[in-house]
């Protein structure tokens, strides 16, 4: 009984801290989507694919159709909700985007991502490689569509440690799962850490990683 | 047994709809290739993913695998077909591209895929704000690939009222069913309007979506 | 007994080759990335959606889920080394990519990757039409996703004799299974020749598709 209230309070915070992420994710496209000329269908288009864009591909990839963004409508809610408040208040966030405030917060979307995403991977009998690298695609799936819809190369691609991040969070999960037999909610929180943490210092180092000729 | 003719006759005209609507955006997409210097086979594969790419990424969505323009060839013999006669008489199409005529029988299209996609979205079981989503895919979702194999920012995120059309015609059909308890065939003849009423009024007043900043 | 021997030899001789086209065609897409100024990250993204891409895509439209580059982790595994092969020692691959070798062995890849995506288009009961149009995908469609990425407009639409070899080899295996009867392997042998000579012939002489007004 107390076990099962526990297990109920772990899944209702886990699941406000998704709509919590999808959320910040759909803001964040959506102020790209205005950065780059797009009007009020672009804006949201680019806040719904931001944020659920990555989840969707990793249930294309797993097959779990429909994806669980397009089944459950409150993501699609959430995301519009988002992105029309980044239109209406677009001053005020865009503002507050590069403080550290968000990219901390955004940090700690990317690990809750890439985390769930590894974490449903597994669960659908994927092998622990792929589940690793199915997180790193749920963390940053999105933020790829848009920025090919913005007709730019996707910034992950080619600058500073994000989809690194993800990868870590999701080994190190992984690995602490099946390696190391830790339970599955010890080894998310590892993973998690590990993924907000080389992502909070490599921005403030400035870090990123190799390029030939670089 | 009327009934069941009248059906069955009815059957027949959406599937006729449904051909002209393929045959008119694979043509559409073609010259769009053309004017972006594809070669045969390119203009071939802008004139299928133009005509076509909306549908799949639906029924990839809503789990309806294979997507029906792959599992019924006479899609893709259409889509190939209308590339094929846009390559060959593109000068004469080209001219007529600009008329009134087109833009009236592209809205028709838009109406018919936008309705249709809803519809089928629905059949799936999908939340209705979801099957208005999917609607406006199915309208626009071959153009925005389409876009972006020819390297530019889809035309539908940052100017005019094309995919809002869309939307709005599966949201009139979707609350028509879903609210008014109208029966199937009368909400889609109301979406289909309100959708092609927009977009046509909209072209003649040069209207668009407010963005940010302008 | 013999025959069971032979048939498991056969299917060894084709995962060797299906492997070797992988790594391939990884490098090549790693490459790619390397010239398109991507880190290691993008690097080995690039290598890997080169190599897997073409068959995921056509996974997901035959309904095939989750696709074979996903279920099983070796292909993954020989992207990746492949992407970091190309990392390490980029000089000296680069310098033998323009090399004939190079565009043969490509070649060869591209007709194992066409035949083998059209065979398995069939044996998951597509049409004919459209088991040539997923075979021709399986070989070109990871090709695309780079160029994409790399934001270009993907290089198989607008030159060269690429695509159409693929499709030319698809097309033969198809037509000699279903006209002619003749049995698969000698069908496929047959493709994977057309296609392998079409692209080594078109080279040679600097063939192209036509284009309107060129």
């Amino acid at each position: 009984m107390e076990v099962l209230k526990l297990k109920r309070g772990l899944d209702l915070v886990l699941l406000t801290a998704d709509f919590a992420g999808t959320l910040l994710f759909a803001m964040e496209g959506a102020l790209a989507g205005i950065r780059g000329g797009m009007d009020l269908f672009g804006v949201l288009v680019l806040a719904f694919i931001t944020a659920v864009g990555g989840g969707i591909v990793r249930d294309l990839l797993i097959g779990a159709t429909p994806p669980a963004s397009i089944k459950d409508w409150r993501y699609g809610a959430i995301a519009f909700t988002g992105g029309m408040m980044a239109f209406l208040f677009h001053g005020v966030i865009a503002q507050k985007a590069s403080s550290g405030v968000i990219t901390a917060l955004d940090a700690a979307g990317l690990s809750l991502f890439a985390i769930a995403g590894a974490t449903k991977a597994m669960e659908f009998g994927m092998h622990p490689m792929m589940a690793v690298l199915l997180g790193t695609i749920t963390g940053c799936g999105g933020g790829t569509i848009r920025d090919i819809l913005l007709n730019t190369v996707p910034g992950v691609l080619r600058a500073d440690i994000y989809a690194s991040a993800a990868l870590l969070g999701a080994a190190v999960m992984v690995a602490f799962v099946r390696v190391l037999k830790l339970r599955p909610s010890l080894a998310a929180l590892a993973g998690g850490i590990s993924c907000f943490a080389l992502r909070m210092i490599s921005v403030w180092h400035g870090w990123s990683l190799p390029k030939v000729g670089a």
